[in-house]
């Protein structure tokens, strides 16, 4: 039996491979989420930094370029949100991906409208409510994510079979993938796929800032860290401009010095337009086993075959 | 061929399956160091919390009652280290694991010493280093640990990867490892060997409080913090001596405060002698996991069974 046949993941999203290119702001556009689908995994666009005309553009652009199943990230943190998905529902996507916000917002909509629904969870406690609230599958976040993260800091190692055991819905990893090894310890702890986002940012095809990539592949040099606990979490490479948020921190800042120093746009200002000194650069910290910058389809057929040897590796342990 | 052949942690540890019983302070004397020698993995007294007399008594009752390897883990940030591994070697300690500062500072005497030695790491830097300075095999542990923590944050499913690359000597997984299917992760990403060490705390041979143990069964309704990240950062279970640390961190009090806060015993007084109120109780984020006080033998067994079952499991993914 194959992967695509005896895998629950692949069965409810009709991918050949249980791996799904996570949706994120300013970098996976139409570009990556096609070249991802064309691979075979999930390709997957991140509605949470495009106004409504510009998701408009990516997905019509998206669904254009390939036949295979694409999905639509949506966190359910910004305004438009429920626009976000009513304009994603009109073009067809039929996948949806939400986060940092409640289960029972729009799983039930979604569900009556016929879409798969999966939901973003940092703890087993919410896995459980999204398992109540009618969603196909959950995605276990770690605190080794990029971006928006958990208060509860749970890594992936921990929090993987705390969520296989909470729900009976396939279980998905993220935090800390970023090859076929690592997708095999997921599946020893429990879950039936993996969502890569930090390792898709670091491809031809993702549309961050040549600059961004380029410090991405230097990570380990900088380090990343979980910080603005005051905020939302949000894991930072460690830039110049995480070290004025870190500043703020050590000395006990309010959040209210904390969201001024934030503005407006850093996000864009350094994932989209390459501002090393003054940008928010989301990133995870397995940043630090990025080395290279592949077409997705050369990437993905890599995690391939180095999940297929690290199985066969443990195979030999007796 | 069995793992206790093809290992190399086996192999240098003369053990039959690659497990370490982390040396921790306060909970692991010689009845914890016995029951996992005679289980078949490495037995650890842990050093730490000892004064010379008390660990002498701990060795000598312990080499009294396994033929076994048995070892002793000396951190190097307390007074009389010199004097506690002069000791341990004069009663016939041959297996050394050191942490907590250079691994330069002993291993080269110990090697002398005829003595093998491991290493705790936590990052691929402090690795090599080790490797450079002759140490037999590193353990790589992650921001999921229990006690005393590195800086850098890292969590064993990035940690591991990168201690493996640095080196070519064996590596030992730690941090958020309590069954043997997390060991089976822990081999998909490169380990050798794992050390547990929340797992033996709630065991009927560890020496920690009835309380402790009971919190410990609790863990998922607390929750663990890294914290002190001003002293030496030092991973609590959320009891109410925890949010009083906290307390002072959030208003960014300094690193003189925590000290005056933190006093003298308070490990002691958590771990050893039971005080929920104002105890220090230093415990891994897997303790959420953790929902028995099983005997030793039994726990070992078990992991051995778990493990083969999910080198099993992942053996049957194509």
């Amino acid at each position: 039996m194959t992967l695509a046949t005896s895998n629950r993941v692949c069965a409810l999203l009709q991918i050949e491979f249980p791996l799904i290119q996570a949706g994120m702001v300013w970098v996976s556009g139409h570009k990556l989420a096609v070249a991802a689908a064309n691979s075979g995994i999930l390709g997957v666009i991140g509605a949470g930094s495009m106004r409504l005309e510009l998701l408009e553009a990516h997905i019509q652009k998206a669904l254009a370029q390939t036949s295979r199943p694409l999905a639509v990230n949506v966190p359910l943190l910004y305004r438009h949100t429920e626009e976000q998905i009513q304009l994603a529902l009109r073009l067809g996507i039929r996948i949806f991906i939400t986060s940092a916000g409640s289960p029972r917002t729009y799983t039930t909509f979604l569900k009556k409208e016929g879409c798969t629904v999966l939901h973003v969870v940092s703890s087993p406690l919410l896995a459980k409510k999204c398992e109540d609230a009618g969603v196909d599958a959950v995605i276990a976040e770690g605190f080794e994510a990029g971006g928006h993260n958990g208060r509860e800091e749970l890594t992936s190692l921990v929090l993987i079979p705390q969520v296989r055991e909470a729900v009976q819905i396939p279980v998905l990893a993220a935090g800390g993938f970023s090859t076929g090894a690592s997708m095999a310890a997921a599946f020893a702890l429990g879950a039936e796929g993996v969502q890569m986002g930090t390792r898709f940012v670091a491809t031809q095809e993702s549309s961050a800032h040549p600059n961004f990539k380029a410090a991405v592949l230097e990570a380990s040099r900088y380090g990343t860290k979980l910080c603005m606990k005051k905020l939302v979490p949000v894991r930072l490479l460690c830039n110049p401009f995480y070290e004025k948020v870190h500043a703020i921190e050590e000395r006990g800042g309010s959040a209210e010095e904390l969201t001024a120093l934030l503005g407006k746009g850093r996000a864009k200002e350094g994932m989209l337009e390459g501002n090393w000194e003054e940008g928010e650069l989301e990133i995870g910290q397995v940043a630090a086993l990025v080395r290279d910058l592949p077409f997705t389809a050369d990437l993905v057929l890599r995690i391939r075959q180095e999940f297929r040897a690290a199985c066969q590796a443990i195979k030999e342990i007796d």
